[in-house]
């Protein structure tokens, strides 16, 4: 399944006053890893796929961390993520945070494909089948 | 001129390993406060009031904001906004930041009324009437 | 078990270029929520308690959410918490958002009690008698 | 005076309602980009010239910024940051950021240099003369 590696150089504002990554700010990496993840498969940014598809986004539906170890400001973390489900109308997703070669955290999501319907509500829609080629892989 | 005053109950996740609010959440905080000012002018929530008056936004365009006492969490503040300003298409406020009798913070900011063009672009838009009086308080 | 309930008035810059609350903001929201949670219980608020206790903080172990329902600025959510377990130095939360009478999020999270050791690293401790009753209410 | 560049890759989580990025999130990239800037000045990351140089850190007094062109996710802007000024226990910095060749925000602060005393509490300390030859660049 598609793959992709970024990372992360932790800064003095991720961080809490007991000096590590405050937890909330790492959902926010991986949203921005996931991001990362299909502009790789799409070669294109999120912007462009989101209007080259004509979806409203991929809203996650489902999502868990487990976190092994802290990191503080200073630290570089690599965020390695991968498809590991296609749905009909969703995909997943896992990032292992890794800190030098121990795993620091482990994440899943689960996302859904959704357009905006007549009435401007967000629906799921079957993922196309290129989307679903190039999230394979 | 319209004014306001909230308060925010500072919390674990809004300081820094100094211990202290990061002082780029002030301006989240700030922003709020804006939002709080206008809903009470106009009588309904921010939502509300961007359908309302069919605007994009108010972006910020010039803002300033000077830090006498540091704050942490625990800490409540209080927000005292009021409109200092009416432009054309643009008005100005001032946060003060309190805790207790004390000034902690004072801020300026002068925010544009904007719509968007045929073309999606962001334009500025003349204020109003009905929001400039309402903004006069 | 002790538990708790909060509201949270959705703000513009907590929402995201879908309109949406951007899902990372909403572990903030969580944090907070556990904090008010365990201030309740200890009558006192989060600086104060990790003084009086002498902790490090409560960092989060292993998280999870389920989101059914979004919502957008200008709504208010409650936010449902209570202990769900007591370990011998973690404890487990839930929280349900709640949307009027509609369930919005579930969410999970598992804590760890934690203190530095000589050395300024951080340790799980044991929960005190004292908190264990507290967290059980 | 010392000079440094960092480039910033908006993303999607970066920006408001209105698409364009929600201005608070400047702040956060202002305060990365002072950090770089010193980091490049000291030859160490943030942590480390904190510890080295025993201070509880650089908290902001005076801020400002000027917006003239919005941002959007998927856009890459460049912050061209500068020391402007030396005084006996602060410095100012000025960031200009560009996108391609025109000039998006000018923002300045002027930051503290503070220790910790013996009852905790943060004081300014002069800027030291290694610190002050090396920001003179």
């Amino acid at each position: 399944m598609l793959s992709n590696t970024t990372s992360v150089s932790i800064q003095f504002g991720d961080c809490d006053p007991a000096g590590i990554v405050y937890y909330p700010n790492y959902f926010r990496m991986f949203d921005n890893a996931t991001a990362a993840l299909l502009s790789t498969g799409f070669g294109m940014n999120k912007r462009l796929w989101l209007e080259h598809y004509q979806i409203a986004g991929i809203p996650m539906v489902d999502t868990g961390a487990k976190f092994f170890i802290p990191s503080q400001f200073g630290d570089v973390i690599e965020i390695r993520s991968e498809i590991t489900e296609l749905g009909r109308s969703s995909f997943s997703v896992r990032h292992k945070v890794m800190r030098g070669t121990d795993l620091a955290i482990e994440a899943v999501e689960k996302r859904v494909w959704v357009k905006r319907d007549a009435n401007g509500a967000i629906r799921s829609a079957p993922l196309p089948d290129d989307v679903r080629n190039r999230l394979a892989g």
